[in-house]
């Protein structure tokens, strides 16, 4: 099964990159494309409809302001949607999270923290990892070395006092 | 021409009611729906669509928590859409407001206050006198009424004291 | 019928400006003019009393802080006026967005996003849309551009993967 | 010299009550209107503009929401203008604090704590006082007697453990 | 596959009540249980850490305040952890929303809004769904219900006036 | 009389210096002090407690973060109490905001904007003004200064288009 | 040694009670105050200049608003000051919050949750713990039970399902 | 005795390093570490619980965003834990505040301004000078110093003008 990766705005690129640089680290199949929520709503909801028997297995949307991709996606089909709140130039995100977050009770969005681009994609990863043991052990890899990463700046900081 | 009345839930009713109310007493038609952006966005989408068409002026939208349906609504039609934040039970409408006023460049909503039913009516039929001048003279009575309501109170206060 | 865009201050202009850019990009002509809510309020008011009968079809207020010139217009006239929240030195506009959103009922304010001067002129030209069917067919056109624009990018970067 | 007190609706009595007992309570004059900032902007204008000549000292103003009130006031006469900002019912008054308080340089408003009547009150006389050595005095007392007050419910709670 | 439910305290029931009443409503197992992130925080991790030998699928979990549960069950497994931010005494959730969703990069939480049992059980049905078409199938059922709920809201309403 | 400006850290420098270049283009006699709230306590206390019979009409304090110093300075006299709330590097201001206006009963702090330092001085000014006529006159006149910029800049504007 | 309770109004009582309960149930002797930061700072300051003579450990300072009375405290101390920010009747203690933690560099207050008057005294025992084995007992039992009463609160919803 | 200073990751070295400095400055050994509520949460709990018996009286943690560590910290020791809330990239620290000092009842964290190292280590040493009247005196020393430095600059300020 393969992610998709939706966004609003060519402009929520850097942070969308973090999600592509992550899942290709981790050997998962994705396709990202641009919808807007309001300026190509039939494309968006054409892609959420048919996601599932496209082959996707979640899917990933950022947006900034009045974040609604993620919503609009999730309003269009059963898959996990994950939103991904993007700050921009005024208000820290604090408007794209609550636009993300707040969703009404029947069409949930699962999401991350502002900005968080590297989570959404490794939210995906675990939710093809319940059924997919090769991403599982990945992942476990993957926290084995974050793990790895701060033990050994722990060490070089407790040796260099 | 008619004003067009989208709310995202029946627990917005209390709110739009107030918007049907104004209306009402300025004798403009109105049509009020039940709209989910998130549940029947089809719908939602066709009568925004064909909103022009089927003689509606303005439409004005209620929801809460992470408002969609006003941007939902803007997507799909050129007309001004007017959107009414409603306060739901936590965060006090700040979510419905962001979600709300924080459009990004292309589709605008006119937002009124959270909770502001009336001047989502009075806004809609400011923008229809424009080239309604009975509106328009209907309008300036109820402001020069206003004024009177308030002229009248400060004289009682101040004959009172 | 024209436009009007008035400015707390010239500091305003960068946001003022993509207003003007958008208008003039509609054909629409405006007027616009620095008129502030606390030093020129008398002609702020002239302006905002005169508005209907010097051709007006709707007034754009862009101000910061606690941004009241909206308001002080839109009490002395019925055409829409359309307030726009200029984000200042700190809380990021916050503060002119309630200032201008939260007008009390019966002199409604349509609020866009902070700092969306492009989106308050394409509210200002939906208004006007709904009795100028040229306007109307550009504003479908410029959606039209803008859906193409987005897809545009989206086969670019489909492709370039 | 006396003191003005203006309210932007009747809704605000509760809080304006709290003033002007205060500024009873000090034997101080008072005059007490209803005066909105939007629906009765010219008599909210001719009181500000006359309120000197009239033999006003300072100028108290309570609204709530985009609490335009102060501020309106402020622009015409540069008298001391004291604003409370008042809680509605969204937002616990955030919206009206920073309505009243962020103005641009060159009209302060003397802003007190959301709801703040009897402190609204007393910086008037404090005002006054400084060419009134007998409300000089009172507001000494007064102080004093807080003073005591605490002191006081100190003993009773030291005494009763 | 069966989904856990941990909460912080036995005073988030009434939220985690919508989240069982769901699954029930789906026919997908769960086992829910009462872990303090801060006073059974063994408890915690060794349910977190065992989860998927013993066969959960998802884990959901709700806590109020400094909302750390969702975070440290993450912390112990790469299962997909979805996180309720439940609102208490004071700020509305605001603050365990903010502790919820803004997790450091490499341990995601799949975040839902304030006190949103029902998404939360919702979404981990999509999770599980993905790889079992049963429960696909009855979300979609549900979202046709739910749809057609709206639909015949808006019937009645468009009926009766 | 003169007005006595306290900051609590030299850090607030650049605002305290608007508020003094103010009061100097005003010919208002003024003296500045560092005084901390915190770290000299007592100087403070001295300097508030003999403001009156040093011949001080009002007092402006600015400080950041927890902003304690104007309410400080307000619980040791009875002059009128300005409060300049200082964004520091976190925050915007709105912690010095909140510390500054919400002040309890019997002590108000008359709180103008963040980094208000020039509205700051013309409060003072304006509450001398109330007994001394020159400096009502100075402001009147830099009152209609301001008002012949903005129609100046207005004039500008409208004859440039 | 025994804690200083102070607080700033007898309206903070309630939070208070939860301290001194605490306290008691530690056996931990202490003595409570009401002294205000305003209205009888002499007092505050006289209390934190000798309470490490007159036998205190740490102090307890409880406030809302324009929360001041624990910096007041610890301006004239080096014992450790705790602060609780008191939820007062607008902004859900959120003032109290920032003007309790925000302190600046040099004068330390150790901020629990707003209203966490348990959490108060059992920091306060936490740091005379250090020095005195049987209060280390003490706060490590209590723990232990908040612990079993998680584990058996656990066993019944595991048990009656 | 001696200080632990723990961070949840090396970005908040800035922070951490004002109070290395200051513990160093008052001559109080400490220990830093790095440790992830998150990446390494069993080393954080093995710190924790180890801490008294190795010597430590107090533990400093520092961490952004969803800032869990300080919490972590404190539900595996009853040693007073000091939680310094760490701006991240949105949200100027609002977020690691709320979720550093809105602990539940029973584990308190004693939380000190967003970014405060500095005063974060003066809480540990007020801490420790309970017991310690050699690091009391120091602190006493600091005080007079940080006034003195106060009061000579105000002496500058007021012979300069």
């Amino acid at each position: 099964m393969k992610i998709g990766i939706v966004m609003g705005s060519d402009s929520d690129m850097p942070i969308v990159q973090k999600a592509m640089d992550t899942l290709k680290s981790l050997n998962i199949p994705y396709e990202a494309h641009i919808f807007s929520a309001h300026r190509t709503p039939d494309e968006a909801k054409a892609f959420a409809s048919g996601a599932r028997e496209n082959g996707f297995g979640a899917i990933i949307a950022a947006a900034g302001m009045a974040a609604h991709l993620a919503g609009a996606i999730a309003a269009n089909t059963t898959l996990p949607v994950i939103g991904i709140p993007c700050a921009s130039a005024n208000l820290d995100g604090l408007d794209a999270l609550l636009s993300t977050v707040q969703m009404p009770s029947g069409i949930p969005v699962a999401t991350v923290a502002i900005n968080g681009g590297a989570n959404a994609a490794l939210l995906a990863a675990e939710i093809l990892a319940i059924s997919d043991a090769a991403i599982a052990k990945k992942l476990a890899a993957r926290r084995a070395a974050d793990r790895e990463a701060v033990i050994e700046k722990n060490r070089k900081l407790t040796e260099e006092k």
